[in-house]
This record gives C-alpha cells, structure tokens and sequence, in this order.
C-alpha cells in the first residue's frame, strides 16, 4: 500500500511542523539598563518567551569601576543585575549574589556578585565563560550578553565643546553643567557575535527602559549594533522612562527620546510605550527636588508609530517605578500585534 | 500457618538489618590541619567511608585574619580548604574557589572562598548555615564542622613565661625565640553540638597530620572535644607529622608529639601512624635549612599501642608530602582491625 505509506511519512513532519511551531518562543531581546530594565526582565522571566539581555560594558561607578580599574577585568556590575532579574534560583542564592560588603573593610562597598564574576573570569580566562557559567549555577531563564568584549570608556561631549569621560562622570552630574551633545566611546568597540545574533534572531527588540546616554545609547555606539537592529525583522518597541534624569535629559520631551535614540541607532522605532498615570501631586515635588520631572506622552506626538500609553506604575515605593507584570504584559501583547 | 507467618515477619526484619549493616559506612573524623588533612581527606573521599572533618576556628593569618577583624566573621580559611578537599564538583568550580585576587587590588590577597562563605555568613546568619550551603553547591561527600562558633584568639606561653597572643604569631616565628610551654584559648570557647555528635558517632578518629599547637590542639582546647573524643568507643588514631616545624616543635621526638597530644585530649590514643620512609640527603638538608627534622618513628617507642610504619610520601613533589591514596588506605585498615 504505498498510498498509505506516503500518508504516513508526510503526517510525521508535518506534525512535528506543528509541534515545532508551537515549541518555538518568541524571542524579546532587551537593551536597557538600572532598575527598570531589572523590572522588564523580571516580568518577562515569567512569561512564555525567550529572553536576550544586552549589557553595556562602559559602567565605570562604584564596584564595577574598582574591579575594572584594579584588576582590568570588564564591569560585571550589569551583568549581575540581569543574571539576578533572570534567575530562577532560591531567594538565599540572590540575596548572596547582591550581598554589599559592609564599611569598614577592605571590601567595602564591593557586591558579591561582582567579586564573583570577576573571580570567574579570571579562572576561566574569558567574561563570555563567566557569564555562562555564572548563568548556569543561578539557574537563568534567558541569556545574559555582553554588547562588547572592547575594553572602552563612554564619553559626553557637552553643548559648550567640554568632554566628560568615562560613564559614573556623565551618570552623575558634579555641579552644573551645559547639556550633552553628543556622546561616543573611546577607543571604539566592535559588537559580539552572541549580541548580534540575537538581534538578528528576535522578534521583539525592547529599547529601555534605562537612561538614555549612560545605559541605554552605550550599546547602540558599539560598531555593528545599530545596523544589526536596523536589518533585523524584529519589531522594534521603545520603552520611555517613567521621568528626565538631572544632567541627562533636563527637559526632554516625549519625542525628544524617541529622536535622540533613532540617530544613534540609525532607523526608525515601530512602537513607543508609555507610561500613563500622571504622578501625584507630592511625587511631582519629590521629583522636582532631584531636578527631574515626569514624561508624558500622547498619542498625536507619535503619528507614523504604534503607541502603546498604559499604566506602567508600581503601587508601592516612594520612587516611581515600573512595575514588573504591567510592563511584561504590554512588551508581551506587541509579539503577536501587527 | 502461624509459624510461617512468624517465619516471614522475622526475615524481612532480618534481612533489612543486614542490608542497614551493609549500608552503614564506618564514620572517620578527622582533626587536623593544613595541607595533610588536605591529603588525608582528598584521599577518603574516595573511599566508602563517611566523613567528618573537624575545623579549628582560631585562624588569623592572612585573608581569613582581615575578614575576622574587619568583619567580624569566623576565619572561613580552614573551612574552604577541607570543602575543596571533600568536594566532587567539576575543576572550574575548585580553580574558581581557591581563586586567591592578585596584588594591586584593594582584594589582594583575599581567596574567592573565603569571601563565599563570608558573603554566605552575612547572608544566611549562621557560619553553620553558610557551611551547609558551600557545601551542598560544591556537592562535598562529608560534613565540615567547625569545632566552635565561638570567637577565640589561640595564646601560648614560652618557656621563658612570655606571652604570644593570635595563632598567626604562634605559627611564623618572628626570630629566636623561647620554647612553647603550653597553649590556650582566650577567651574560653565551647564545642558546637555537631562536632560532639561527630565525635560520639566515629568509629575512627584521626588526629593529625598537621601543625601540632596551631592546627591540631586548638580543638582539643575547646571546652568539650577532649572529654568526647576520651568518652567515644571510636578507635583514636594520632598521624606523626613527616617533619617537625620550626618555632612549634624543634628537636621533638615522635613519642613527644604523641604525649603532647594525650595531655590536651586528656586520654591515651590507640594507634600511632608514621612514615617510614627515610628522606634523601637532599631533603634532609632542604628541611634542615628551615630549622626542621624529619619525625622518625620505630615501633620499639610505642610498645602499648598499635603501631603502624608505612610508605607515606608522595613520589613528587620538592616538599615531603603525604600521599592521598597511601595515608587514605592506611586509615581505611585501620576502620576494620582490633
């Protein structure tokens, strides 16, 4: 009967066609940074899809500064909080890779996830490895990828010619000072293969959430990341912050972001998202205080875009924060919208 | 049929009690110290025995002295190096552990373990806790059980009544000086409950090899081991050390270390194990050049207990070690014979 024998042999693929399809997860790629990107990968760890998180190298504050600077190891800072976001691992496991040596010592201010990673990639001899491994004992659901392997300081170049380098300096104003111009890396650095692929593979790239020049542009300024985000066939989402950030943005409007991000990565943006709840009157105080104020957008701003405005506010916390599931379920919700 | 019956319910009950004595592997307890208990216990672990390996806490040299006094943790040093000993996990993960950070670095000199189980201390609580944990992800076959979670400064009086205060200074010489005439703890401390319930349940306890006043008695001084390690009906096995040590024990016989012992245990031990194996003119003279001597034993000395002489040494090395798998076969003899 070799009708039926051909029945048979085609049934087999087919189904596992199907199988194969239904298996298959949407890819999200995130390129972010600071606590609303740790928000973002927290609610989507949840979710039934496959996760890429892009980390920029150039974080020169804090911890990750002092490892970089003493032991010439790359800054593991962002990276720990991406592998945290994404683990699955018991509540001891991270609260040890977050765990601040106390004052005093001569470890102060270090985070054990940090001396970890460092530990890690001088052992094994490659950051890349470090992650892996580091990924695998904290049981991640996702990946964790370096935009680089170049060892590069971010610099500003402000409105009045001065250049700030190195990215805790921009991060953190030292007094008044002319806005940013422009920022670039220096030396330059050339994308990883593992953050290009995952660029060309997404269905979903998620810009933000993260500040603009000191999370959030470092990746696009690596030679490769752009074009690649350009070229991909990935919906490309950006995500606003919840508010400007003092020595950044002052006076950033909605689509000022929105531009300033297109120039760096070089095409236009399918989605902007937004936030949507006013704040109160006390956080807009609160928040006036530090020099920032809240974004707001509207649609009609965003002709030529798909604009997602929701509630995006956690209920809790004296800080304006995103919260995890809000957020997760609008990135979800733009995978199958056209 | 009741005598069937009776018969049926007897041998399962019979037969479960043979496979329970099947089962059951002879307990070892090893208190030691350096880089022999090291050996002893790397080559255990590869044997059917279960293991406990008591861990002095009066460390204060090096990383685990600055964690003690900056962080006011218990010396995680001793620990870490009987976890690696015991543990089954991949390379990566014991190249990673005794990872010590290079010069130059506000870490120099600090052990990634060591700041593991700090980190894991702070974290949990408990340095008991933080143990269990190390322990379970470095997947060690055995239990490491620090003998007090008090905190104590080990002293010793010289012969001259000068007082050296902090196991560091007792253990590097800083020049000539008196001979030791006791040691103590100040203050006093108590023995945890598991390293009395590890004591009380061996069925062998090998004391040594290892730094006689700065790695072995120190557990004998906390209050409570000497009178369990007298009161258990385990077999008390005391390993000769290969080499006197310069500034603890210079010019002691082998019967001097054995008789030092039994006055801090506080009972006779059973079983004297030595090397046998004499050292080359070479060794001899490289030994002697730092103030040691080979520790020589011949079983005329010890007519009272059991005596065994036996083929020790590593064939490599530049140093006279003790071999893993030659001292382990010893101990596992010893488990079975009167």
């Amino acid at each position: 009967m070799p009708e039926a024998k051909t029945a048979t042999a085609n049934a087999v693929p087919a189904a596992q066609a199907k199988q194969s399809a239904q298996q298959r997860k949407p890819v999200i790629t995130v390129i972010g940074g600071g606590s609303g990107r740790f928000t973002l990968l927290e609610g989507l760890k949840l979710l039934p899809v496959q996760i890429n998180a892009i980390v920029t190298m150039t974080d020169s504050g804090g911890s990750s500064g002092r490892l970089r600077t003493e032991l010439g190891v790359l800054p593991p800072g962002d990276v720990r909080q991406c592998l945290v976001a994404l683990s699955n691992s018991p509540k001891l496991m991270l609260d040890l890779f977050n765990y601040r040596f106390e004052n005093g010592s001569s470890l102060s201010g270090h985070n054990f996830g940090n001396l970890f990673l460092t530990a890690l990639e001088k052992t094994t001899g490659s950051f890349e490895k470090a992650i892996d491994e580091a990924g695998r004992m904290l049981d991640i659901a996702g990946n964790v990828i370096p935009v680089t392997l170049d060892k590069s300081e971010l610099c500003a170049e402000l409105a009045d010619g001065s250049i700030i380098k190195g990215e805790a300096n921009i991060d953190v104003p030292k007094g008044k000072r002319s806005k940013i111009k422009r920022v670039f890396l220096l030396p330059d650095a050339k994308a990883t293969q593992k953050a290009l692929d995952a660029i060309a593979s997404s269905d979903l790239i998620v810009i933000g959430p993260g500040d603009l020049y000191t999370s959030i542009i470092p990746n696009l300024l690596v030679a490769g990341t752009g074009k690649a985000i350009c070229a991909s066939k990935a919906k490309k989402v950006f995500v606003l912050p919840i508010a400007t950030k003092h020595g950044e943005t002052d006076g950033f409007a909605a689509k000022d972001f929105v531009l300033e991000i297109e120039k760096y990565a070089g095409c236009k943006m399918d989605v902007v998202v937004a936030n949507s709840t006013a704040f109160s009157v006390g956080m807009k105080e609160k928040y006036a205080t530090e020099g920032a104020a809240q974004v707001l957008a509207s649609p009609g701003e965003f002709s030529g875009y798909a604009f997602v405005g929701a509630d995006l506010l956690s209920g809790s916390g004296k800080l304006a924060r995103h919260d995890a599931n809000k957020i997760a379920a609008v990135v979800l919700n733009l995978v199958g919208s056209k």
